[in-house]
């Protein structure tokens, strides 16, 4: 079933000594599982080499205590009681045919060493890369002797626990190889700082000494960031980025390179909403190297991709982001089932997970970080018994993945929406400026639900509780979501605020609904604090309307810090001209005026307004479910934000956990929430 | 060599059916070890009870995976799996006579359960506690059935754990028992809702049921926040307070009392300098139970303690931070070495390490955490070989600590400061506004030196190398310190900022070494982002300055959003008159004005400046050192912020851990480093 316009995707490769099968490539990425959860981790990698990915790599892997990331759960190798947990992953990822690969990292002052307390080790002395009360002192000889031997000896560990692929890296601005390379942070007068030869030699030497140390066997990669987006601050691409390339050429088996910071390098759909965003950056690599290179740029076309590789752009696609969202990219490409691929949205909820240190999360694929937990697969699902009729109320994200999930398990699925479209708030919402890739959550699964002869879709069809039960259908999943406070009752606020007549007040909803505030003063009071307040700005703003945004959080939308997009909020609604008052509770509204509260001081201030948006709460809409309750069907369920309101992570998470616990014991499906990996506690 | 004074503390105290040896009670604290590190936390556990505490709590502890505190290691008791890491606690706990408590909890809305997926749960529908992007959904009945059976079967857990003292938990703003109080939090229209008898069933449920499960055997203590210190929003101890404990009074065996939130109760001594800062809310409590009574409030003075029992305040002196300065404050108590506590500073260290999500830390004992990582004890150390002669440089908190350590080892000593006085940053830090209780670091340890026949002190009395190599002692250690720069070089900038010679440049060193600016507005440019900015402040402005606090962070001093203290000094700040400016970095002064620059805009803007005070990083001073190097002495070292600057928590664990590996191979401590608590990998 292949399409031969792909069959480029599925040459093998080689890359040292080692050969990759297809041009798949799953770069390094964060699970928030790593050596807490190594079990869990090795799942999540496993999936993906059975999905068809050619290389499988694992995420940054501490070589040693002075690069201690505590409390992050990343990868450690520091000795030799690291390696079982690693040859997890390696086993399980040959077992589908794939290479494992292990990205080996001294993270230098972007370590804090808060579990070692190692001494914290950069090019010259420095303040921490994070806020901790701390320096990092300059490394003398003896340092550097000892990080080329804690880099070789991890080498070697990594060799014994399986991997074909042992990374050296210089990238995200969180390794010391770049650290070394950035003349701000090198300040050095030895040989290793001043010239660029200099900057480079640490780099140099620790792919020496790993090619030395396993390339027998290994292939030995070298992961870069050619430019660091700081304009002459950092390292630029048609600079010392092509520099350092042409220096190390034929050193490293593979080139992975990439843009730095990781907020440039994993740039959301609302910042960068085309794949392929780091293109210009990288395709001069391969006219300097002979050896493959890998790129990314949140790939899902194969269409895209074939163009790169015949381009000579790259040899391998790589991918983080894409892989999370459908680890069976590869193979749905190889099987002709490119329609099928579940494309990234570029929310960053994955990355946002291990900003929080907890395991890995995706708005599209609800399995990830639970293959081993729960034991989902996201592609197989049990086939429910007898044929069961459902009937799904409520085609939002919730509403569709618990409808997509049972019409793939042979249930006949009636799924019946109250409006024209489907897709809930994933639809409203993708409607709001930056938010357009968001669509495809809908996307994905509106289309797989129109493909099967199993499903009926109702629009337009909004049901009573009568009218369910006389459906007859026995087993019945309300997701009715939940709509947005009015009253002011948000995260810092429990009581309701005061707004007199003369000022009209919306909701999120309202403006996704179509409502134009009228002329005049536009304030968005924020207390909700996630991404909505600052979107609704943006998006209001760009209609022309003077608009205000209040927040009691010492900056716009501080959740999406996480999401690593909360500068470039910031930064676009200043340019956009929306003007910002952080650290202020919104008192009341009366006569044209919004009267705030400093939240430190108390202190009062007025900014004008005749339209106030209060993004602080949402309200669960459970009317049909408690209608419902006590009329004899068989399953009553209340899923997504109507259960619980949440992200759209949440909401598709709730409407494939309600599937996949039907026709199981409560017992049985609560046992899975207490299953997690424990500390040793024997000898 | 007991004082009668203060034998009424070691009056055994009966508590239900368990009897405490003494009036000394650890109260429950976190110490981010908990389920991620179960051995280093009984082993910090044990030496509070080596060290005289009659009780010795763990911190709060999981019930269920719909309490997920999920990245940060709290404690966990949610099934059998979970209890031998809390066995191994209670083993050594009672190994020293004391008894051992366990804080059972259910966290509702404050946990954001990233780990387990389970539905958050709070009273009524509300946004989570933390910044996380989820709403807690009402508790139906059902809910709340399973809510008692969570917290009766992990009492049973506990019992067989062999904890002696059980506890319910309604404190912190963090405990679902607390939330039901709330009535702001709690809009329940049910007997769960409503009137204060209603709001407080939940907790009367869980410690009749706690009672009733565990209640033979093990005494059920009940913690309780009397006050939440938010006027009518809040509990308040002349009020609803007062009436949780009538109407509860004689119900629990023990009632430990504090206020709430956790910046309330472990308020820092810059905020509340004084011990016994809580006693005016919880002195009511005695008169409405006859059950022994708990109390905190930071007291290290026997003298204090004893006039609470005799006034009839409370039964038990409880301790969370007292006993992690000093855990064998009640042996010392007892054994007439009164002047050897070392005392609390109230600095918060303990506090950030757990809101880190990394093991706790101490200013004022470096053993802190350590116990079983490093084999560190905080009173015994093993005695130096031959008496060994060592010289210490500098007398500042790593000088100090080195030099005290080897005291009591039985080395020659040989202490030179330049200065005239002892201390250091110690000293020089606690002569600014807000820090005086600092000062305790040098106090206990220059005390306990003055002591010692084997240890001279030299002030005044600077040392170049050749004056070192003349003294002829073989084991020198340099504690120089580091000066804060004065050329702009900080946290965001690498680059010196450029300062014209009309506007007069300051750093902290000068403000501390009494340096006055002259007249005319004053710009403290904090790239520090410590806590330093603020504190500079502050003391300026008390002094009539007229201050402006410019920092590219959103927030003033925001690292100290980790010892609790953040909202606070923003707040004292503006209500002292200095002006904020955050977000904004500086860009030049010239001509009496400061231009600063938008972080997220780039935008410029000015403000009047005629003196500069660059709070930013600093230099080691490692001139002596460097010039002693190759000078054939047989131990040279470099300690401290000389070293590696840091807090003075850092500084004093530095001098300790010099000590430490003092005699011994580079690989023995080394190996110590590496000591950590992994996953278990078996079957």
């Amino acid at each position: 079933m292949a399409d031969p316009r792909y069959s480029i995707l599925f040459e093998p490769v080689r890359i040292g000594p080692v050969t990759a099968r297809n041009r798949f490539y799953q770069v390094p990425h964060c699970t928030g599982l790593g050596h807490l959860r190594p079990r869990a981790d090795a799942a999540t990698r496993a999936i993906k080499a059975e999905g068809g990915w050619a290389v499988v790599s694992n995420q940054e892997t501490e070589i040693h205590p002075s690069s201690d990331l505590t409390p992050f759960p990343e990868h450690r190798l520091w000795d030799e009681r690291d390696i079982p947990a690693l040859r997890l992953m390696t086993e399980r990822v040959h077992e589908h045919g794939a290479l494992a690969a292990i990205e080996l990292v001294h993270n230098g002052y972007h370590a804090a060493n808060l579990g070692s307390r190692a001494p914290v080790l950069a090019p010259s002395d420095v303040a921490l890369h994070t806020l901790v009360p701390k320096q990092a002192r300059a490394m003398d000889k003896s340092d550097l002797r000892d990080l080329r031997r804690w880099h070789r000896a991890a080498a070697l560990r990594a060799k014994e626990a399986g991997f074909d692929i042992v990374y050296c890296y210089a990238g995200h601005g969180m390794t010391i190889a770049q650290h070394f390379l950035s003349p701000l942070l090198n300040t050095r007068g030895d040989e290793y700082g001043g010239s660029l030869e200099n900057r480079a030699r640490l780099l140099r030497e620790l792919v020496e000494d790993t090619k030395e140390a396993v390339g027998d066997t290994c292939a030995v990669a070298l992961r870069f960031a050619v430019d660091e987006m700081q304009g002459v601050d950092g390292m630029q691409a048609h600079e010392e980025g092509r520099a350092v390339v042409e220096l190390l050429s034929e050193l490293p088996d593979l080139w992975d390179v990439n843009v730095s910071d990781w907020s440039n390098d994993s740039a959301t759909s609302r910042f960068a909403p085309e794949e392929g965003y780091q293109t210009d950056y990288i395709r001069f690599v391969k006219e300097v190297t002979s050896r493959p290179v890998v790129g990314v740029g949140r790939f899902t076309s194969p269409d895209h991709m074939v163009s790169l590789v015949n381009k000579g752009v790259v040899d391998f696609i790589g991918a983080a982001r894409p892989s999370i969202a459908d680890p069976f990219l590869p193979a749905k490409v190889e099987e002709g089932r490119v329609e099928e691929i579940r494309e990234c949205i570029g929310c960053n909820i994955c990355v946002a997970s291990d900003n929080m240190g907890v395991p890995i999360r995706c708005t599209q694929n609800p399995t990830m970080g639970e293959e081993w937990r729960r034991g989902w697969h996201p592609e197989k699902v049990a086939r429910v018994a007898n044929a069961d009729e459902v009937l799904i109320v409520g085609g939002g994200p919730a509403g569709l993945e618990c409808a997509m999930q049972f019409a793939r398990a042979g249930a006949q699925v009636t799924l019946a929406e109250a409006g024209p479209e489907l897709g809930g708030r994933a639809r409203r919402e993708a409607g709001l400026k930056g938010l357009g890739a968001w669509g495809r959550v809908r996307d994905y699964r509106e289309h797989d639900l129109r493909q099967r002869a199993n499903v009926n879709i109702y629009s337009e069809s909004p049901l009573d509780a009568d009218q369910v039960v006389e459906l007859g259908i026995p087993h019945v999943f309300v997701a009715s979501g939940a709509t947005w406070r009015r009253d002011g009752i948000g995260r810092t606020s429990r009581r309701p605020i005061s707004t007199a007549g003369d000022v009209a007040v919306f909701t999120p909803d309202d403006i996704m609904d179509g409502s134009v505030p009228p002329d005049g003063p536009v304030v968005i009071y924020d207390d909700d604090q996630i991404y909505m307040g600052g979107v609704l700005a943006d998006h209001l703003r760009a209609t022309g309307a003077d608009v205000t945004l209040v927040t009691p959080a010492p900056v716009v939308s501080p959740w999406t810090e996480m999401t690593l997009e909360q500068v470039r909020i910031q930064r676009s609604l200043i340019e956009a001209g929306v003007e910002i008052v952080v650290g202020h509770s919104l008192v009341s509204v009366a006569a044209g005026v919004a009267r705030l509260a400093c939240v430190y001081s108390n202190g009062l201030r007025e900014t004008a307004c005749a339209s106030l948006i209060m993004v602080t709460e949402r309200v669960r809409e459970t009317a049909l479910f408690d209608a419902l309750s006590g009329r004899g069907l068989e399953t009553l369920e209340l899923i997504g934000d109507a259960a619980q309101p949440g992200l759209i992570a949440d909401a598709v998470y709730s409407g494939h956990a309600a599937f996949r616990a039907f026709g199981r014991s409560a017992e049985e499906v609560e046992a899975e929430m207490f299953r997690r990996e424990v500390i040793e506690m024997g000898g």
